[in-house]
């Protein structure tokens, strides 16, 4: 098994140098404009600070240590989610400490290694919505002398993992807290499936169910004697109320960080567009044009290798003139009427969904000012075990 | 920048270790069936054997230096294909001695280290569809003091790269003849748009079209005094066309070696699904089940971030009784009306779309009657520069 040749790859192609020019990055690549990145985060900083909540930042979204220590630093947020352990082994090793696997951790070798990690002075936080699963956990905290923390998880209408019913979310609850090993230490109640709602009041309907949902399951916790240190929860779309519902005080938001073409086109209360005002679009994939032989037909050198298509194609950036229509394996056919484009020519593409984006590439260029100021890896990518 | 975190990462996350069960390997993670993959590439060399034309495989498909490997020791395939001159370095390096970069290389930097690889004593091959590449190209196999062989590069109907009209090919294959440091060699025409079309005679009458118009181009070429060494296209849902034409000369098919669930469907002569007789399903995703809080739904570990559904969901493989019908990030929700599926379960899912999909995983766990036999590195992933 030659896994000298996959080290002997890692970094070769780095595709970009700090001091370079915008136009000279090696394409495709993942570009982040650092003034709009940082402006984000502060603001969803100020945003949950003024709601009296912390910020537990999603950093499944990026995958990024770098940016999730910016996001401490700049956002004040209290430490990370992640859904895979080993994404939580990449943050801690990183600097994080204090991670959250918003996710149910099943298999026994994964579980192992989950126990290990508060070993390394770190908080670590886990889901269950499986009372057979408190005593697998209860075994490997108890084999590594560690603690970890859990929070029952609550299916509040994103139909996936989670209990539904507030006398589920109570007896593992109970059995959480009577574990050798583990803490009971709240609620992960997550609306996954009402963030892209296009309209504000659509998204604010779900939001209530949840809250309800949940409060519900607060207080029967109460009456048991079992305190939330977390009630988690809260997304691009939605952390608004959340934050303002007296209940959930632990928001999770992650792509407001870089946003994309998907949650941009939703609304705000007043009714625009989201990447219009309430945040930045601060990640791109930079393409250049490697074909033109049709004089209407660009064809560019970023497809499914560099992007996932699942919630709709790229968006050029900053140009109504051309139009991203089709994309194949390692090809973009650009629409350009006017053939206004030229070869090697660099856009920059907003792509459809940020997060599955990110995971195909290695690499972050930081940009300010048309300079390359940081080259990031993507730390976490490709860790979905 | 911190690369030597970059450097930690690789390799601790193996999925799976020589001599594991199936059900020990660590998921999501690719797996191969290596018998039904020897079968596939021993049965493709022997088509191409039989129709008297070379094989040369694509390898963006895969992104595997070990399987392209394969393909020579047991299909015969006399070199490979690839999209990128970042997969060409990785396939030279890794011990490839042909390969042909089926697209245009138009950035500068890009052209310099094509032009360095044949100093590595291979031979290097690239389209060209624009007159003015032809210079580009020239210039840097002169500075490098190598030689670049150059196709021209047909549109035969996929609408992407290259020319439309016979007058064209002529005009770009003799400033070719005639630069410095290349070598004119002949037609790359890979119709792209039909080879997921349903019907036989679908497929076959977008083939006839386009052998008429390569046909034109080398009789064109002929009278000019120029000889096509390679013509080159076909896939897996049409290389029996080329093959036949006694036009094209080397095939370039990759996904008949994994098949997927998009290839899958499609009919071969008889009306028969491709991947019931003609080709074995070789490639799946290994899932677990995490999570099954409702009756009649598991929740997987295998989302967007373990495969590409541009082409569609995965199938359940070898299972008719449950269904993958969602796919978010990180799960994969799966109708099990009857309630079969355990917690740890694990399922092989066939993917929508090959390609894509491998190139977000690191790791091929090659397996034999139960049993892992090898862990190969997907040795050109995320390599798109």
């Amino acid at each position: 098994m030659p896994i000298g040749t996959k080290h002997l790859e890692v970094g070769y192609d780095l595709p970009a140098a700090v001091g370079m020019d915008e136009s000279e990055i090696q394409t495709p690549c993942l570009v982040l404009d650092l003034d709009a990145l940082e402006d984000n985060i502060v603001k969803m900083g100020e945003f949950a600070k003024r709601m009296g909540v912390r910020h537990r930042i999603h950093a499944k979204m990026h995958k990024s240590v770098d940016i999730a220590l910016l996001q401490e630093r700049l956002g004040g947020s209290c430490g990370v989610c992640c859904q895979k352990v080993s994404e939580a082994e990449v943050f801690v090793r990183g600097g994080i400490r204090d991670v959250l696997v918003s996710n149910q951790v099943r298999d026994p070798a994964k579980i192992d290694r989950l126990a290990r990690l508060p070993r390394l002075g770190v908080r670590i936080v886990v889901c269950v919505d499986d009372i057979a699963n408190v005593s697998e956990l209860s075994a490997a905290a108890a084999k590594h002398g560690t603690q970890i923390e859990c929070l029952v998880e609550i299916d509040c209408g994103a139909g996936r993992c989670g209990v539904v019913e507030t006398a589920e979310v109570v007896a593992i609850a109970r059995a959480i807290d009577a574990a050798r090993g583990l803490k009971f230490s709240g609620l992960q109640a997550y609306q996954g499936a009402m963030q892209h709602l296009e309209l504000y009041a659509d998204r604010k309907a779900k939001i209530d169910i949840a809250v309800d949902m949940v409060r519900a399951a607060v207080e029967a916790l109460k009456a048991e004697g079992l305190d939330c240190d977390i009630v988690g929860g809260g997304g691009t779309g939605s952390y608004y109320f959340e934050g303002n519902s007296g209940v959930y005080n632990e928001l999770q938001c992650g792509s407001y960080a870089f946003m994309d073409a998907d949650y941009g086109r939703i609304l705000d209360k007043a009714g625009n567009r989201i990447d219009r005002g309430e945040w930045k679009n601060a990640l791109f994939i930079l393409t250049s044009v490697m074909s033109h032989a049709k004089p209407d037909k660009a064809i560019c050198d970023a497809g499914l290798k560099a992007q996932s298509v699942d919630s709709g194609l790229p968006v050029v950036f900053g140009r109504d003139d051309v139009t991203y229509v089709k994309c194949s394996d390692e090809h973009g056919v650009i629409d350009d009427p006017a053939g206004a484009l030229e070869i090697n020519e660099r856009l920059r593409l907003v792509p459809g969904h940020c997060d599955p984006t990110c995971n195909v590439h290695d690499w972050y260029v930081g940009v300010r000012g048309g300079k390359v100021e940081t080259v990031w890896p993507v730390s976490a990518r490709g860790k979905a075990y």
